[in-house]
Protein backbone atom coordinates (compact mmCIF):
# COMPACT_ATOMS: atom_id res chain seq x y z
CA UNK A 1 0.00 0.00 0.00
CA UNK A 2 1.26 3.54 -1.10
CA UNK A 3 2.32 5.99 1.39
CA UNK A 4 1.72 8.72 -0.52
CA UNK A 5 -0.15 11.88 0.45
CA UNK A 6 -3.56 11.46 -1.46
CA UNK A 7 -5.44 14.79 -1.82
CA UNK A 8 -9.27 15.29 -2.42
CA UNK A 9 -10.63 18.57 -3.99
CA UNK A 10 -14.28 19.91 -4.08
CA UNK A 11 -16.57 20.76 -1.62
CA UNK A 12 -19.15 17.59 -2.14
CA UNK A 13 -16.28 14.96 -1.73
CA UNK A 14 -14.57 16.55 1.24
CA UNK A 15 -17.90 17.14 3.19
CA UNK A 16 -18.62 13.11 2.33
CA UNK A 17 -15.73 12.49 3.53
CA UNK A 18 -16.15 14.18 7.00
CA UNK A 19 -19.63 12.63 7.25
CA UNK A 20 -18.64 9.49 6.08
CA UNK A 21 -17.27 8.94 9.96
CA UNK A 22 -14.39 7.11 9.05
CA UNK A 23 -11.42 9.37 10.10
CA UNK A 24 -9.83 9.77 7.11
CA UNK A 25 -9.26 13.52 6.88
CA UNK A 26 -5.68 14.58 8.27
CA UNK A 27 -6.00 18.26 7.28
CA UNK A 28 -8.31 20.54 5.26
CA UNK A 29 -6.69 23.42 3.09
CA UNK A 30 -9.42 25.84 1.83
CA UNK A 31 -8.68 29.37 0.91
CA UNK A 32 -10.61 32.69 2.47
CA UNK A 33 -13.71 32.57 0.51
CA UNK A 34 -14.21 29.24 0.61
CA UNK A 35 -13.50 28.58 4.56
CA UNK A 36 -16.55 31.49 4.84
CA UNK A 37 -19.42 28.94 2.93
CA UNK A 38 -22.19 28.05 5.01
CA UNK A 39 -21.92 24.38 4.40
CA UNK A 40 -17.90 24.34 5.35
CA UNK A 41 -18.29 26.69 8.27
CA UNK A 42 -20.97 24.02 9.66
CA UNK A 43 -18.55 21.03 9.23
CA UNK A 44 -15.90 22.92 10.62
CA UNK A 45 -17.84 23.94 13.84
CA UNK A 46 -19.38 20.20 13.88
CA UNK A 47 -16.60 18.37 13.21
CA UNK A 48 -13.03 18.11 14.59
CA UNK A 49 -10.80 18.81 11.35
CA UNK A 50 -8.29 20.71 11.17
CA UNK A 51 -8.57 23.42 8.52
CA UNK A 52 -5.81 26.05 7.16
CA UNK A 53 -6.48 28.96 4.84
CA UNK A 54 -4.10 28.52 1.75
CA UNK A 55 -4.06 30.52 -1.73
CA UNK A 56 -5.47 29.42 -4.96
CA UNK A 57 -2.38 28.77 -6.08
CA UNK A 58 -1.54 26.60 -2.94
CA UNK A 59 -4.20 24.03 -3.00
CA UNK A 60 -3.94 23.80 -7.40
CA UNK A 61 0.31 22.78 -6.53
CA UNK A 62 -1.25 19.77 -4.63
CA UNK A 63 -4.16 18.77 -6.83
CA UNK A 64 -3.33 20.01 -10.15
CA UNK A 65 -3.97 22.83 -12.31
CA UNK A 66 -6.07 21.59 -14.50
CA UNK A 67 -9.12 20.73 -11.34
CA UNK A 68 -11.98 22.14 -10.13
CA UNK A 69 -10.85 21.95 -7.13
CA UNK A 70 -13.81 25.28 -5.95
CA UNK A 71 -11.22 26.56 -3.21
CA UNK A 72 -10.65 23.30 -1.05
CA UNK A 73 -8.88 20.34 -0.54
CA UNK A 74 -7.91 17.70 1.86
CA UNK A 75 -5.17 15.61 2.66
CA UNK A 76 -6.35 12.00 3.72
CA UNK A 77 -5.17 8.98 6.31
CA UNK A 78 -5.28 6.69 3.01
CA UNK A 79 -5.17 3.48 4.61
CA UNK A 80 -8.57 4.40 6.37
CA UNK A 81 -10.42 3.82 3.04
CA UNK A 82 -8.83 0.36 2.75
CA UNK A 83 -9.94 -3.21 3.84
CA UNK A 84 -8.17 -6.47 3.41
CA UNK A 85 -9.43 -8.96 1.31
CA UNK A 86 -9.42 -11.39 4.58
CA UNK A 87 -11.63 -8.91 6.19
CA UNK A 88 -14.15 -8.68 3.31
CA UNK A 89 -14.93 -12.64 2.97
CA UNK A 90 -14.96 -12.42 6.47
CA UNK A 91 -17.73 -10.58 6.01
CA UNK A 92 -19.41 -11.64 2.95
CA UNK A 93 -23.03 -13.05 3.16
CA UNK A 94 -24.70 -15.43 1.56
CA UNK A 95 -25.38 -13.68 -1.83
CA UNK A 96 -23.08 -11.37 -1.71
CA UNK A 97 -21.39 -9.40 -4.35
CA UNK A 98 -17.70 -8.26 -4.97
CA UNK A 99 -16.03 -6.35 -8.22
CA UNK A 100 -12.96 -6.86 -9.38
CA UNK A 101 -10.76 -4.57 -12.01
CA UNK A 102 -8.94 -5.90 -14.07
CA UNK A 103 -6.60 -2.71 -15.07
CA UNK A 104 -8.70 0.00 -15.10
CA UNK A 105 -6.89 2.90 -16.09
CA UNK A 106 -9.12 5.70 -16.41
CA UNK A 107 -9.64 7.60 -12.89
CA UNK A 108 -13.10 8.73 -14.33
CA UNK A 109 -13.78 5.31 -14.72
CA UNK A 110 -12.60 3.97 -11.99
CA UNK A 111 -14.72 6.21 -10.00
CA UNK A 112 -17.98 5.30 -11.58
CA UNK A 113 -17.65 1.81 -11.21
CA UNK A 114 -17.28 2.64 -7.44
CA UNK A 115 -20.39 4.31 -7.37
CA UNK A 116 -22.42 2.17 -8.99
CA UNK A 117 -20.64 -0.97 -7.13
CA UNK A 118 -22.31 1.20 -3.74
CA UNK A 119 -25.12 2.02 -5.67
CA UNK A 120 -26.38 -1.92 -6.17
CA UNK A 121 -25.22 -2.91 -2.88
CA UNK A 122 -21.83 -4.19 -4.05
CA UNK A 123 -19.99 -5.75 -0.90
CA UNK A 124 -16.32 -4.33 -2.01
CA UNK A 125 -14.56 -3.06 -4.98
CA UNK A 126 -10.87 -4.82 -5.49
CA UNK A 127 -7.88 -3.71 -7.49
CA UNK A 128 -4.37 -4.15 -8.38
CA UNK A 129 -1.54 -2.14 -8.00
CA UNK A 130 0.01 -2.08 -11.29
CA UNK A 131 -1.42 -0.70 -14.14
CA UNK A 132 -4.30 0.68 -12.80
CA UNK A 133 -5.09 4.19 -11.73
CA UNK A 134 -4.60 4.42 -7.98
CA UNK A 135 -7.11 6.51 -5.75
CA UNK A 136 -6.88 9.81 -6.54
CA UNK A 137 -8.63 12.96 -6.04
CA UNK A 138 -10.47 12.36 -9.46
CA UNK A 139 -11.82 8.98 -8.64
CA UNK A 140 -13.09 10.27 -5.58
CA UNK A 141 -14.60 13.08 -7.27
CA UNK A 142 -16.17 10.39 -10.23
CA UNK A 143 -17.28 8.76 -7.19
CA UNK A 144 -19.45 11.18 -6.17
CA UNK A 145 -18.32 10.43 -2.56
CA UNK A 146 -18.99 6.96 -2.92
CA UNK A 147 -15.57 5.96 -2.24
CA UNK A 148 -16.23 6.61 1.35
CA UNK A 149 -18.68 4.41 1.78
CA UNK A 150 -17.62 1.15 0.45
CA UNK A 151 -14.84 -0.89 1.30
CA UNK A 152 -11.82 -1.02 -0.97
CA UNK A 153 -9.30 -3.69 -1.34
CA UNK A 154 -5.70 -3.47 -2.68
CA UNK A 155 -3.98 -6.40 -3.68
CA UNK A 156 -0.61 -7.01 -5.29
CA UNK A 157 -2.10 -9.47 -7.40
CA UNK A 158 -5.53 -9.86 -9.17
CA UNK A 159 -4.80 -13.79 -10.37
CA UNK A 160 -4.58 -14.41 -6.72
CA UNK A 161 -7.41 -12.60 -4.79
CA UNK A 162 -9.97 -14.35 -7.54
CA UNK A 163 -8.44 -18.08 -6.75
CA UNK A 164 -8.47 -16.81 -3.14
CA UNK A 165 -12.90 -15.83 -3.55
CA UNK A 166 -13.05 -19.10 -5.72
CA UNK A 167 -11.48 -21.17 -2.55
CA UNK A 168 -14.22 -19.21 -0.87
CA UNK A 169 -16.81 -20.11 -2.49
CA UNK A 170 -17.36 -16.83 -4.71
CA UNK A 171 -18.70 -17.65 -8.36
CA UNK A 172 -16.59 -15.58 -10.54
CA UNK A 173 -17.70 -14.08 -13.81
CA UNK A 174 -15.66 -12.39 -16.16
CA UNK A 175 -17.50 -9.18 -17.62
CA UNK A 176 -16.51 -10.00 -21.74
CA UNK A 177 -18.01 -9.25 -24.91
CA UNK A 178 -16.86 -13.05 -25.76
CA UNK A 179 -18.44 -14.77 -22.52
CA UNK A 180 -20.51 -18.06 -23.22
CA UNK A 181 -23.56 -16.88 -20.52
CA UNK A 182 -25.78 -14.08 -21.71
CA UNK A 183 -25.90 -11.60 -18.79
CA UNK A 184 -29.95 -11.86 -19.29
CA UNK A 185 -30.02 -15.80 -18.72
CA UNK A 186 -27.12 -15.79 -15.32
CA UNK A 187 -28.54 -16.80 -12.10
CA UNK A 188 -26.91 -15.29 -9.52
CA UNK A 189 -27.82 -17.69 -6.74
CA UNK A 190 -24.68 -17.61 -4.29
CA UNK A 191 -21.82 -15.18 -3.62
CA UNK A 192 -20.30 -13.91 -6.83
CA UNK A 193 -17.92 -11.87 -8.33
CA UNK A 194 -17.81 -9.65 -11.28
CA UNK A 195 -14.46 -8.76 -13.01
CA UNK A 196 -13.96 -6.19 -15.13
CA UNK A 197 -11.20 -5.14 -17.47
CA UNK A 198 -9.61 -2.06 -19.02
CA UNK A 199 -10.53 0.24 -21.79
CA UNK A 200 -8.28 -1.03 -24.36
CA UNK A 201 -7.68 -4.78 -24.11
CA UNK A 202 -10.50 -5.79 -21.71
CA UNK A 203 -9.45 -8.83 -19.21
CA UNK A 204 -6.30 -9.94 -19.37
CA UNK A 205 -6.58 -14.02 -20.85
CA UNK A 206 -4.93 -15.48 -17.85
CA UNK A 207 -7.69 -13.80 -15.48
CA UNK A 208 -10.45 -14.91 -17.98
CA UNK A 209 -8.97 -18.57 -17.64
CA UNK A 210 -9.24 -18.19 -13.59
CA UNK A 211 -12.95 -17.39 -13.74
CA UNK A 212 -15.41 -19.73 -13.41
CA UNK A 213 -17.60 -18.05 -16.11
CA UNK A 214 -17.55 -15.25 -19.24
CA UNK A 215 -20.42 -13.32 -18.98
CA UNK A 216 -21.75 -11.12 -21.82
CA UNK A 217 -23.87 -8.40 -22.31
CA UNK A 218 -25.94 -8.49 -25.41
CA UNK A 219 -25.17 -6.11 -27.69
CA UNK A 220 -25.63 -4.32 -31.15
CA UNK A 221 -22.71 -5.86 -33.10
CA UNK A 222 -22.24 -2.60 -34.66
CA UNK A 223 -20.85 -1.51 -31.52
CA UNK A 224 -17.65 -3.16 -30.29
CA UNK A 225 -17.97 -3.01 -26.35
CA UNK A 226 -19.35 -0.77 -23.41
CA UNK A 227 -17.86 1.52 -21.31
CA UNK A 228 -16.39 -0.59 -18.24
CA UNK A 229 -18.78 1.69 -16.07
CA UNK A 230 -21.89 0.85 -17.70
CA UNK A 231 -20.89 -2.85 -18.09
CA UNK A 232 -20.01 -3.17 -14.32
CA UNK A 233 -23.80 -1.29 -13.80
CA UNK A 234 -25.95 -2.97 -16.30
CA UNK A 235 -24.53 -6.52 -14.29
CA UNK A 236 -24.78 -5.08 -11.02
CA UNK A 237 -28.49 -4.18 -11.96
CA UNK A 238 -29.32 -7.64 -13.03
CA UNK A 239 -27.87 -9.15 -10.02
CA UNK A 240 -29.66 -6.86 -7.35
CA UNK A 241 -32.97 -7.36 -9.15
CA UNK A 242 -32.01 -11.30 -7.96
CA UNK A 243 -31.16 -10.42 -4.62
CA UNK A 244 -32.94 -7.63 -3.14
CA UNK A 245 -32.17 -7.25 0.71
CA UNK B 1 -26.33 24.24 -35.90
CA UNK B 2 -22.85 25.31 -35.37
CA UNK B 3 -20.73 25.41 -38.59
CA UNK B 4 -17.14 25.70 -36.42
CA UNK B 5 -14.75 22.90 -37.24
CA UNK B 6 -14.97 19.86 -35.62
CA UNK B 7 -11.68 17.96 -35.15
CA UNK B 8 -11.78 14.51 -34.07
CA UNK B 9 -8.51 12.99 -32.88
CA UNK B 10 -6.69 9.12 -32.04
CA UNK B 11 -6.44 6.32 -34.76
CA UNK B 12 -9.50 4.97 -33.60
CA UNK B 13 -12.10 7.79 -33.81
CA UNK B 14 -10.59 8.64 -37.19
CA UNK B 15 -10.30 5.20 -38.21
CA UNK B 16 -14.21 4.75 -37.41
CA UNK B 17 -14.85 8.11 -39.27
CA UNK B 18 -13.87 6.83 -42.19
CA UNK B 19 -14.92 3.22 -41.96
CA UNK B 20 -18.83 4.85 -40.91
CA UNK B 21 -19.15 5.67 -44.85
CA UNK B 22 -20.96 8.62 -44.02
CA UNK B 23 -18.74 11.39 -45.90
CA UNK B 24 -17.59 12.90 -42.95
CA UNK B 25 -14.45 13.30 -43.24
CA UNK B 26 -12.98 16.62 -44.24
CA UNK B 27 -9.29 16.22 -44.32
CA UNK B 28 -7.11 14.09 -42.05
CA UNK B 29 -4.20 15.79 -40.48
CA UNK B 30 -0.78 13.36 -39.45
CA UNK B 31 2.59 13.07 -38.32
CA UNK B 32 4.94 12.03 -40.80
CA UNK B 33 5.41 8.43 -38.32
CA UNK B 34 1.74 8.29 -37.83
CA UNK B 35 1.14 8.22 -41.56
CA UNK B 36 3.32 5.64 -42.12
CA UNK B 37 1.56 3.53 -39.34
CA UNK B 38 -0.06 0.09 -41.52
CA UNK B 39 -3.68 0.46 -40.31
CA UNK B 40 -3.49 4.19 -41.41
CA UNK B 41 -1.82 3.49 -44.76
CA UNK B 42 -4.52 0.77 -45.62
CA UNK B 43 -7.35 3.38 -44.71
CA UNK B 44 -5.57 6.37 -47.05
CA UNK B 45 -5.06 3.95 -49.81
CA UNK B 46 -8.31 2.75 -49.39
CA UNK B 47 -10.47 5.21 -49.14
CA UNK B 48 -9.97 8.95 -50.85
CA UNK B 49 -9.43 10.75 -48.07
CA UNK B 50 -7.43 14.21 -48.29
CA UNK B 51 -4.03 13.88 -45.45
CA UNK B 52 -1.67 16.56 -44.83
CA UNK B 53 1.55 15.53 -42.71
CA UNK B 54 1.69 17.79 -40.12
CA UNK B 55 3.62 18.08 -36.63
CA UNK B 56 2.74 17.16 -33.02
CA UNK B 57 2.68 20.91 -32.41
CA UNK B 58 -0.13 21.51 -35.22
CA UNK B 59 -2.19 18.99 -34.20
CA UNK B 60 -2.14 19.94 -30.76
CA UNK B 61 -2.93 23.56 -31.45
CA UNK B 62 -6.23 22.17 -33.42
CA UNK B 63 -7.23 19.51 -30.79
CA UNK B 64 -5.80 20.98 -27.37
CA UNK B 65 -2.75 20.25 -25.69
CA UNK B 66 -4.06 18.11 -23.04
CA UNK B 67 -5.10 15.21 -24.87
CA UNK B 68 -3.31 12.43 -26.44
CA UNK B 69 -4.34 12.47 -29.76
CA UNK B 70 -1.56 9.73 -31.29
CA UNK B 71 -0.05 11.81 -33.78
CA UNK B 72 -3.41 12.36 -36.05
CA UNK B 73 -6.66 14.48 -36.31
CA UNK B 74 -9.03 15.21 -38.58
CA UNK B 75 -11.73 17.82 -39.72
CA UNK B 76 -15.37 16.47 -40.39
CA UNK B 77 -18.07 17.89 -42.12
CA UNK B 78 -20.12 17.72 -38.73
CA UNK B 79 -23.73 18.37 -40.64
CA UNK B 80 -23.64 14.83 -41.88
CA UNK B 81 -23.07 13.90 -38.42
CA UNK B 82 -26.66 14.93 -37.54
CA UNK B 83 -30.54 14.15 -38.30
CA UNK B 84 -33.72 16.18 -38.08
CA UNK B 85 -36.15 15.20 -35.53
CA UNK B 86 -39.05 14.62 -37.89
CA UNK B 87 -36.45 12.26 -40.10
CA UNK B 88 -36.01 10.51 -36.77
CA UNK B 89 -39.78 10.43 -35.56
CA UNK B 90 -40.84 9.71 -39.45
CA UNK B 91 -38.22 6.51 -39.08
CA UNK B 92 -38.91 5.27 -35.81
CA UNK B 93 -40.60 1.48 -35.59
CA UNK B 94 -42.92 0.85 -33.25
CA UNK B 95 -40.87 -0.47 -30.22
CA UNK B 96 -38.22 1.57 -30.86
CA UNK B 97 -36.14 4.35 -27.96
CA UNK B 98 -34.46 7.63 -28.11
CA UNK B 99 -32.31 9.27 -25.64
CA UNK B 100 -33.01 12.63 -24.92
CA UNK B 101 -30.26 14.45 -22.92
CA UNK B 102 -31.17 17.52 -20.76
CA UNK B 103 -28.25 19.26 -20.40
CA UNK B 104 -25.47 16.81 -20.02
CA UNK B 105 -22.10 19.50 -20.14
CA UNK B 106 -19.68 16.46 -19.41
CA UNK B 107 -18.11 14.98 -22.91
CA UNK B 108 -17.48 11.68 -20.98
CA UNK B 109 -20.86 10.87 -19.97
CA UNK B 110 -22.09 12.58 -23.11
CA UNK B 111 -19.76 10.16 -25.24
CA UNK B 112 -20.45 7.29 -22.90
CA UNK B 113 -23.64 7.30 -23.45
CA UNK B 114 -23.91 7.86 -27.09
CA UNK B 115 -21.84 4.52 -26.73
CA UNK B 116 -24.73 2.93 -24.73
CA UNK B 117 -27.54 3.84 -27.26
CA UNK B 118 -25.73 2.68 -30.01
CA UNK B 119 -24.85 -0.69 -28.00
CA UNK B 120 -28.49 -1.30 -26.72
CA UNK B 121 -30.09 -0.39 -30.18
CA UNK B 122 -31.63 2.89 -29.25
CA UNK B 123 -32.78 5.07 -32.49
CA UNK B 124 -31.36 8.24 -31.96
CA UNK B 125 -29.89 10.72 -29.37
CA UNK B 126 -31.13 14.33 -28.90
CA UNK B 127 -29.77 16.91 -27.04
CA UNK B 128 -29.87 20.85 -27.12
CA UNK B 129 -27.56 23.96 -27.68
CA UNK B 130 -27.39 25.31 -24.58
CA UNK B 131 -25.70 24.16 -21.38
CA UNK B 132 -24.82 20.87 -22.73
CA UNK B 133 -21.64 19.21 -24.12
CA UNK B 134 -21.27 20.09 -27.85
CA UNK B 135 -19.89 16.97 -29.88
CA UNK B 136 -16.28 17.71 -29.08
CA UNK B 137 -13.55 14.94 -30.39
CA UNK B 138 -13.56 14.07 -26.63
CA UNK B 139 -16.93 13.21 -27.08
CA UNK B 140 -16.35 11.01 -30.30
CA UNK B 141 -13.35 9.36 -28.04
CA UNK B 142 -15.63 8.95 -25.05
CA UNK B 143 -18.27 7.22 -27.54
CA UNK B 144 -15.61 4.94 -28.88
CA UNK B 145 -15.98 5.84 -32.24
CA UNK B 146 -19.90 4.76 -31.57
CA UNK B 147 -21.17 8.68 -32.60
CA UNK B 148 -20.37 8.28 -36.14
CA UNK B 149 -23.12 5.16 -36.36
CA UNK B 150 -26.71 6.37 -34.47
CA UNK B 151 -28.39 9.63 -35.52
CA UNK B 152 -27.51 12.71 -33.21
CA UNK B 153 -30.52 15.40 -32.92
CA UNK B 154 -29.50 18.91 -31.73
CA UNK B 155 -32.62 20.55 -31.11
CA UNK B 156 -33.36 24.23 -29.81
CA UNK B 157 -35.49 23.46 -27.00
CA UNK B 158 -35.67 20.08 -25.51
CA UNK B 159 -39.48 20.90 -24.39
CA UNK B 160 -40.34 21.30 -27.48
CA UNK B 161 -38.48 18.14 -28.58
CA UNK B 162 -40.38 16.51 -25.82
CA UNK B 163 -43.77 17.51 -26.64
CA UNK B 164 -43.28 16.69 -30.07
CA UNK B 165 -42.33 12.93 -29.74
CA UNK B 166 -45.17 13.04 -27.37
CA UNK B 167 -47.26 13.95 -30.09
CA UNK B 168 -45.99 11.50 -32.11
CA UNK B 169 -46.92 8.70 -29.72
CA UNK B 170 -43.58 8.38 -27.82
CA UNK B 171 -43.90 7.46 -24.24
CA UNK B 172 -41.49 9.53 -22.45
CA UNK B 173 -39.79 8.47 -19.19
CA UNK B 174 -37.40 10.94 -17.09
CA UNK B 175 -34.83 8.93 -15.26
CA UNK B 176 -34.46 10.63 -11.81
CA UNK B 177 -33.91 9.37 -8.76
CA UNK B 178 -37.10 10.58 -7.12
CA UNK B 179 -39.45 8.30 -10.13
CA UNK B 180 -43.13 7.30 -9.20
CA UNK B 181 -42.23 3.94 -11.31
CA UNK B 182 -39.27 1.69 -10.46
CA UNK B 183 -37.27 0.34 -13.48
CA UNK B 184 -37.71 -3.16 -12.59
CA UNK B 185 -41.76 -2.79 -12.98
CA UNK B 186 -41.62 -0.83 -16.18
CA UNK B 187 -43.06 -2.09 -19.42
CA UNK B 188 -42.01 -0.72 -22.29
CA UNK B 189 -44.56 -1.76 -24.89
CA UNK B 190 -44.32 1.38 -27.15
CA UNK B 191 -42.17 3.48 -28.54
CA UNK B 192 -39.87 4.81 -25.66
CA UNK B 193 -38.06 7.80 -24.69
CA UNK B 194 -35.58 7.96 -21.99
CA UNK B 195 -34.17 11.94 -20.56
CA UNK B 196 -31.35 11.62 -18.74
CA UNK B 197 -30.06 15.12 -16.89
CA UNK B 198 -26.93 16.50 -15.59
CA UNK B 199 -24.83 15.62 -13.12
CA UNK B 200 -25.40 18.13 -10.72
CA UNK B 201 -29.12 19.49 -10.32
CA UNK B 202 -30.47 16.28 -12.83
CA UNK B 203 -33.00 16.46 -14.86
CA UNK B 204 -34.78 19.98 -14.66
CA UNK B 205 -38.31 20.62 -13.10
CA UNK B 206 -39.84 21.70 -16.43
CA UNK B 207 -38.46 18.92 -18.21
CA UNK B 208 -39.85 16.23 -15.74
CA UNK B 209 -43.19 17.73 -15.65
CA UNK B 210 -42.85 17.38 -19.73
CA UNK B 211 -42.66 13.21 -19.54
CA UNK B 212 -45.08 10.88 -18.94
CA UNK B 213 -43.74 9.02 -16.18
CA UNK B 214 -40.80 9.41 -13.42
CA UNK B 215 -38.81 6.48 -13.63
CA UNK B 216 -36.13 5.47 -10.78
CA UNK B 217 -33.78 2.92 -10.48
CA UNK B 218 -33.54 0.89 -7.58
CA UNK B 219 -30.72 2.00 -5.66
CA UNK B 220 -28.88 1.79 -2.09
CA UNK B 221 -29.99 4.88 -0.26
CA UNK B 222 -26.23 5.52 0.64
CA UNK B 223 -25.83 6.72 -2.76
CA UNK B 224 -27.01 9.40 -4.10
CA UNK B 225 -27.59 8.55 -7.50
CA UNK B 226 -26.04 6.87 -10.42
CA UNK B 227 -23.69 8.50 -12.88
CA UNK B 228 -25.99 9.53 -15.74
CA UNK B 229 -24.22 7.30 -18.35
CA UNK B 230 -24.62 4.50 -16.15
CA UNK B 231 -28.17 5.46 -15.49
CA UNK B 232 -28.98 5.19 -19.16
CA UNK B 233 -27.05 1.73 -19.97
CA UNK B 234 -29.38 0.17 -17.19
CA UNK B 235 -32.27 1.89 -18.47
CA UNK B 236 -31.43 0.75 -21.56
CA UNK B 237 -30.78 -2.82 -21.25
CA UNK B 238 -33.99 -3.42 -19.41
CA UNK B 239 -35.87 -1.93 -22.52
CA UNK B 240 -34.16 -3.92 -24.72
CA UNK B 241 -34.73 -7.46 -22.70
CA UNK B 242 -37.69 -6.39 -23.13
CA UNK B 243 -37.77 -5.55 -27.32
CA UNK B 244 -35.76 -7.79 -28.55
CA UNK B 245 -35.06 -7.30 -32.47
Amino acid sequence: MSNETLYIYGKNPIKEAILSNKNLINKVYATKETKQDKDIMALQNKYQCVFEEVTKEEIAHRVGKEVVHQGICASLYGENLFMSLQDVIASAKDNDSIVVLDEIEDPHNMGAIIRSALAFGASAVVFGERNQSPVTGTVVKSSSGALFHIPLVKVSNISNAIETLKKEHFFVYALTGDGEVSLERAVFDTKTVFVVGGEGAGIRSKIKEHADFRLSIPINPACESLNASNAVAVALYEWKKQNKA
